[in-house]
């Protein structure tokens, strides 16, 4: 196979093998994968994204394996966000028939190169065609013990709100790419953009980040997708609480600042709606988990006020509350 | 919201709202959801498959129910084909935003619907927007016991070729279809052509196939889901054998005579090359699983002769081989 060699070309067969080069895995291969790694006394967790090129990503602003990175920490960011460990990933690809087999290569690397530090791989997945380009990704996980799942309904009155992770460099990085108009004009030698643009593109996880929050004593948590405020208002109605951030926790960092400058954009945006950074935040009533940070507190939500907010700023309703709509 | 509300008018909540409600379970609704199902010493089973609207499936031919049906058919088979015992599904779904919300709701029907007689049950999943309607269902399953998993590669010299279910009933469906042009245009005081059709449209899998092989001794399995040759030539060539089926035992029968009498299509190549049964097929060296029937017998594989069939059907290299491409 060429370096330009389309799907169809590969066809099937040839498409699963780079796949399988690119991802390798001795479990994968088989009509289901067997997975060996349950412990004793644990629970399964799964969950699962897909993505529509031109909607969920471009390759003028991301490259494949970014693509690939950044699906892998949007599924995991959810099994983390039960206080699981990711394990395993199935990928399920809707392509084109002229697609080069090496974007489909790069996607594949960039899936086994995000989750190789969970110690999870590839194991499983489907190639069909399509007009559009959509990658299905569901992941696996483990959720050890018998402790409660780290779930949406938890946060309780007087529990602090907390967060690993930065919060609106996605947001930042995708409004770089939208101001530059390409990857490659965002100017070079400016490391600040460089880095925001990455985070947007391929936003890297720590590993342990929810088994972590879910051994301190968490009461809930989810993860930074759909913007802040968004995410936040889900725990808090679920919760039948309010949420209270605290503004100086939040307030936009010097990079951000430096973004902002450059773009025309407005931080407390990125910070309030912009999401897709993928960062854990949730609730405890105990002490705060390792590198997490409190930002916020949860507060009783007046139920005698039908417009009461879910989620406040500094005791004030927000600014910016809208996220990301899928549909 | 009316009959005709579109996705788009119903807002990603009030899509996941209506699947949820066509497809219950106390599982779905956090960032993953958590399986309690894990019985002690077992493994974890997974398979995805995706779907195109067009290529994979067509609403004049098939409803969404019976789509939804056959999505779970096909993942189910594969976590079957292992041995193992499917418990729960993930329903990702890019749909164009103009797409009625019944068809989802009927869709998340079909697909609870087909899963229930597994006791398994639709646990989360993801909504977003596409050109084209693009579905993707990851099941899940269990592997109880440290026996092996019913892998591609155990046939044997001499072991039995075996299989449970009807075996060309969905290509005939096809043909039945296409020589019609739709399914309202099937006559339908013809139950024969609408029993095939129904077979095509909405394959119903019996539980307990994977298992039962698994526990009675099988040495392999897959699901005819490509077309018999092309599947059974997987095992073959993965087990370095050659497998030889019985030319009587997959005789085409009557319904399959009549409809071809009705289409003019050839029962011989839908028997052997239609797929898209999810109908079990593999081997055993131990006695017959119940249910299953013997179509063949497992041979040396003419290793001196590089021209050597993995699939023959009385001892001759079958007519058709062809089996279905995914790209």
């Amino acid at each position: 196979m060429t370096r330009h060699t389309t799907v169809e070309q590969a066809g099937e067969a040839g498409t699963i093998a780079a796949i399988r080069s690119a991802a390798p895995s001795s479990i994968n291969g088989d009509d289901a994968a067997v997975l060996d790694s349950t412990a004793s006394n644990s629970r399964q967790v799964c969950s699962t994204d897909i993505l529509v090129r031109g909607r969920h990503f471009r390759f003028r602003y991301s490259s494949p394996f970014e693509v690939g990175v950044k699906a892998v920490s949007q599924n995991f960011a959810d099994i983390q966000a039960m206080g699981g460990r990711p394990t395993a990933l199935l990928l399920a690809i809707a392509t084109p028939g002229d697609m080069e087999l090496e974007t489909i290569s790069e996607l594949a690397r960039g899936i086994h190169s995000a989750a190789a530090p969970f110690g999870a791989e590839l194991v499983g997945g489907d190639v069909v065609r399509s007009k559009d380009l959509v990658i299905s990704l569901t992941a696996l996980g483990e959720l050890g013990g018998p402790a409660a799942a780290l779930t949406l309904d938890g946060a309780g009155v007087g529990h602090q709100v907390i967060a690993t992770g930065p919060i609106g460099y996605s947001a930042a990085g995708l409004c770089i790419l939208e101001h530059f108009g390409s990857r490659k004009s965002v100017p070079q030698d400016d490391h600040i953009l460089q880095k925001l643009v990455s985070w947007h593109c391929a936003p890297e996880l720590e590993p342990g980040r929810g088994t972590v929050a879910r051994a301190a004593g968490a009461s809930s948590m989810t993860d930074n997708s759909d913007g802040l405020v968004a995410d936040l208002s889900v725990i808090a109605q679920r919760s039948g609480v309010s949420i209270d951030l605290n503004p100086e926790a939040l307030a936009p960092d010097d990079m951000l600042l430096h973004a902002a400058e450059r773009t025309g954009g407005d931080p407390w945006e990125w910070v309030l709606t912009g999401g897709e950074d993928h960062t854990l935040v949730g609730t405890t009533d105990s002490r705060l988990p390792a590198n997490y940070r409190p930002i916020g507190m949860v507060r009783r939500l007046a139920d005698d006020d039908p417009n009461a907010a879910f989620v406040t700023v500094g005791g004030e309703k927000p600014a910016y509350t809208k996220g990301w709509q899928s549909l």
